[in-house]
């Protein structure tokens, strides 16, 4: 993965730009390495920005994490919300897609954006409260945005109602995680496969 | 969780005493702070040793991370194999009451060396070749010995047999890792119960 450069703009954006390139740096530097692994200087150099323009932009590593944290949960709620309300696909065929999609993703690119949330979110959770907050925030977004097909495909019968959709949802997200954990040890993607086939046959599947 | 002070023994032991001092501090820091977030110095302190000791038993950080990582893993087999094989229950029976017990522990002394093993796994994935190995042998291994019992479920009719033992051991570990991750973020175990529902409900049921 390369840190795109931005092609040069009026002055207006050279604010937004700074900001991008330190977020696109960190985020790609903290999958590699960690957030602990990696130092503030590292970043910097990556990005191509002095230290001082960095504290215009955070207040602190932790603060930077936090920044960071939010930017991934807004771009996948960004990419996510049109598939899941797709009115040309079923409920549960919604849900479907938008995992064969982040498996693609995987597939093709490994290591992800997949990798950034749990990985900050392992390393931080004893350290820093304002990060394991936002976390937290992310797992419930991505959570609460499964919640809305999964409650629409019970309406219909695609989806069992013998558990709530919060749980369903949450179940999702706990296996997928699992899942994307193996990925990054195993190196290969095989066990998306086994999320996809336990998630949609066994975890939604209504009971025969 | 406190590091237990070994008594005085004769000096035969004072090796053996040094070394799990090592480790057991090793562990207790590496939960709390992470194996980037947790300097070698930081380590000797704790366990009251010096840098010289260190080094006559492990080459390195690393080597000390993997053999951290084997000594949990014989750990847990030592553990896990009188549960999986224990003849008073069915081996469905044995599974329930091997995540049963994990999760009574993860409830009772959070954070527990669960998180060990899944926190070492994401932070040196991509750092640490030979800790990358210890790691998957890990998981290998918690698959294996869970793919035993499915095995001889599957062979009496408790669990289904239209997915391979291993790839349903490898489901279970991944739906597990999810959840364990998932306490650590939301501070308490609901999902431990949400594990143990699916797990038994939805991935390891025969279909009716």
């Amino acid at each position: 993965m390369t840190t795109p450069v931005p092609p040069s703009r009026p002055d207006a954006d050279a604010e937004t730009d700074t900001r991008t390139r330190l977020l696109d740096s960190g985020s790609e530097l903290f999958i590699e390495k960690g957030f602990n692994g990696c130092g503030l200087s590292e970043i910097l150099r990556h990005a191509g920005v002095p230290k001082g323009s960095f504290y215009h932009y955070f207040r602190s590593k932790q603060d930077f994490g936090v920044a960071l944290i939010e930017r991934t949960c807004a771009e996948y709620e960004a990419e996510l919300t049109p598939m899941l309300e797709d009115p040309t696909h079923s409920p549960l065929e919604r849900l479907r897609r938008v995992f064969e999609h982040y498996r693609e993703e995987c597939a093709s690119d490994a290591p992800t954006r997949e990798c950034l949330i749990p990985k900050l979110a392992l390393e931080t959770a004893n350290l820093c409260e304002d990060m394991h907050t936002a976390v937290k925030g992310a797992y419930r977004l991505w959570a609460d945005l499964l919640a809305g097909p999964i409650r629409a495909g019970q309406a219909i019968g695609e989806i069992r109602t013998d558990q709530d959709a919060t749980r369903l949802a949450d179940t999702l997200v706990m296996l997928w995680e699992g899942a994307t954990m193996r990925m990054q040890i195993d190196g290969d993607t095989a066990c998306l496969e086994n999320f996809l086939t336990f998630a949609f046959d066994s975890v939604l599947r209504p009971p025969r």
